[in-house]
């Protein structure tokens, strides 16, 4: 007797699952304020696993991840970010640089977890499909494949917070990553402080969303 | 009496809906074979709608979609993508192009919904936070945006292949775009021909997937 292929198996999502589905897109959230607490054993290594589910141009699977453990390696990367973010409060107008300093933007001393995202635009895997008139999309697949960790964590009550506030080459360099990995962001990662569908930076009055009918045309 | 605000509703996402997730992000497909078959009215709106969800650096929102209906339009995208596709069969080695040759890389003819998607660098929105020392994290957002659009289209069924082998300035002056509009990915959107949790380029012999722990490194 020959096992029915795995791909036989064809999945059937009904609106109960589409209803949660748009529950987590809802209720993902950049978070920057974390429990200490630790992640269970193994949960990395399944949300990375989940991660490299992720589309990629010519199926060129350009992500690696950077799991950051050491000490004076975090250490490093918070001195970066806070200098990189002096620059960043510098460049306010006046009027905005007293509620930028008041955000905080990052969970750097108190997230559990921490992972370095990087591409690998030399990568011969995919075989350059889809990358000759848009080399981007490399890095564009190691943004998609970090939003799947971050769904993935999220529907099993875990927070993720992307920082860009960084120096990609210092990063780079406090990392000792091969030479050909591009800095794409950094994760905190950890159980959330709260829980809520409004995004941190409309709580703070930075910004709002807006109307999603404003971003489409018709051609 | 005062009704509970919406965000005191924490969802509970449960194993069922993790094992679900799970099997969309498998059966998740850049879909090259179409269905002609138009999508019920009102869906385009809807799937624009979950992918406004997205996060964006600074809550930017820097998406900007182009629902692409003309007959002339879409025909000049095809032509775009021919040539485009002409130029990336002469770069492939010789032991590669018979292969490439034969790869179906865009359901350009066949697909009932196309959508352009840009990124708009220009924006005010987000006051520019967490982009100055990685100003692609704005294209990064769309990038994720696009990931939620496809996401929420698999979970009712529908398809959607991201076609990136065109000329990104071309697709701009075709699409009569706003200047400050950048290119990101071009959608084909409609019923697929077939499901399978199988990359196509990986049945068609091109690429296949590595496991992921070849991706991590510990630092």
């Amino acid at each position: 007797m020959v096992a029915e292929p795995h791909h036989f198996h064809r999945p059937d999502f009904d609106s109960a699952f589409r209803r949660h589905l748009h529950e987590l897109l809802a209720w993902r959230r950049d978070v920057r304020q974390f429990k200490r607490e630790a992640l269970p054993s193994g949960t990395i290594e399944r949300l990375i696993e989940a991660a490299c589910l992720s589309p990629s141009v010519g199926l060129s699977e350009p992500w690696r991840f950077v799991i950051v453990g050491d000490a004076d390696r975090r250490a490093a990367i918070r001195v970066c970010f806070e200098l990189c973010n002096q620059e960043a409060l510098q460049a306010q107008t006046p009027d905005r640089s007293a509620l930028y300093a008041r955000l905080k933007l990052a969970g750097l001393n108190e997230a559990p977890c921490q992972i370095s995202v990087f591409s690998d635009r030399t990568t011969a895997q995919g075989h350059g499909l889809g990358r000759l008139t848009m080399p981007a999309t490399i890095d564009y697949s190691v943004a998609i494949a970090i939003h799947t960790l971050w769904l993935v964590a999220r529907a099993e009550g875990i927070g993720v917070g992307w920082v860009s506030i960084l120096d990609p080459v210092r990063v780079a360099e406090i990392l000792d990553v091969p030479p050909a990995w591009t800095f794409i962001g950094h994760l905190c990662i950890g159980y959330p402080e709260e829980e809520t569908d409004i995004p941190a930076l409309q709580r703070q009055g930075w910004e709002r969303r807006h109307p999603s009918a404003g971003t489409v045309i018709q051609r």
